[in-house]
């Protein structure tokens, strides 16, 4: 049906520049009609319901978020997987900070129940096996240990991604980080640049 | 007013019945009248609000969550730092994973803009305070090398709580455990375990 996908776009456009002037997503697909100046018809004919316009919105910040981890790790012009670890981190920092509403929407998703095969449950898994890949190539080149379970690496590599998500959300009303100056991108990195160091490369010091 | 503080407690046991039974607090003050056989107007008059209710069920999840963590800690029976952090970090995965009703409110007010004074501020500040108090200990045991700058662990370790509430909240559905058979307290004792001898006490094998 040509002019269905642009008319997709411009509504998830609209839909997103509201999301970014006021935090919230129009609360009723009429809402959205009036802000995109298409009618109503149209609007329930592509979307049906505002779960499926947030989905929509979800699978337009991941593809956006992926583009900027990719262009991140292809920026930092390292093929030492540490190195790509941190601008990995460095670049979903800086692409949150940019995106606050954006991001809100996909971290509640990514903090509620998550059905298989979803745009985010997609995201979650191959954020999974890239951390693992990269952790291979780090034991490979003898910066983990050659007998190290990387079983319980990527589990607190998981809980910091969680962690750092709700933090980048909440910088400004952390007790923790209330006499703390420095911006959140500069706070997560040296946060998983620490991390990287120290439990991850000085792994190769300890004894097996 | 004698039998105020009865009521109250009467009032925060029938409203934490409710939220363990069905995962949601009361919708009403007029609800929790009922649910607790107490007059709407003696509701009223003692929370004034839903907010109010939330807040004092907050107050009495804190106070259990806290009371845990000492148990925990006092019945690790030791006096090595290390030790204490992992006893603690138990004490909570287990707190939370027997109270989720209660550590689902607890979570949600942690994350959320929290008033400074209030419980939940308080409660942050005095775990810092833990922290920041056990990790010196560890540096001054020589457990953490002598030069060591505390305040990106100090970050490390936030990060990693925030990201371990949504976990404890979250684990029935995380992507990323769903081939992982072990109940949830298992896998956080594994996690902060990992964290605790790779991320601080081999920091010792580091050179400066």
């Amino acid at each position: 049906m040509p002019g269905e996908g642009n008319l997709y776009q411009t509504l998830i456009e609209a839909a997103l520049a509201r999301l970014e002037a006021t935090g919230s997503m129009p609360a009723t697909l009429a809402e959205l009609a009036e802000l995109a100046e298409v009618p109503l018809e149209d609007v329930s004919g592509i979307f049906g319901s505002l779960q499926n316009l947030r989905e929509g919105l979800i699978y337009q910040g991941i593809a956006l978020l992926n583009d900027s981890l990719r262009q991140g790790v292809v920026h930092s012009g390292s093929v030492k997987p540490d190195a790509q670890l941190r601008s990995l981190a460095r670049s979903y920092a800086i692409w949150a900070s940019l995106n606050p509403a954006l991001f809100r929407v996909i971290v509640d998703g990514l903090n509620r129940p998550m059905a298989e095969g979803s745009t985010l449950y997609r995201f979650t898994m191959s954020m999974r096996d890239l951390f693992e890949r990269k952790l291979r190539e780090m034991r490979d080149l003898g910066l983990i240990r050659h007998e190290a379970d990387l079983a319980p690496i990527l589990l607190v590599i998981l809980c910091v991604v969680k962690g750092a998500n709700v933090l980048l959300l909440n910088r400004k009303t952390e007790p923790w980080l209330s006499d703390d100056p420095r911006p959140v991108v500069q706070i997560a990195d040296e946060m998983f640049g620490y991390l990287i160091d120290n439990l991850l490369v000085t792994g190769t010091a300890q004894a097996a």
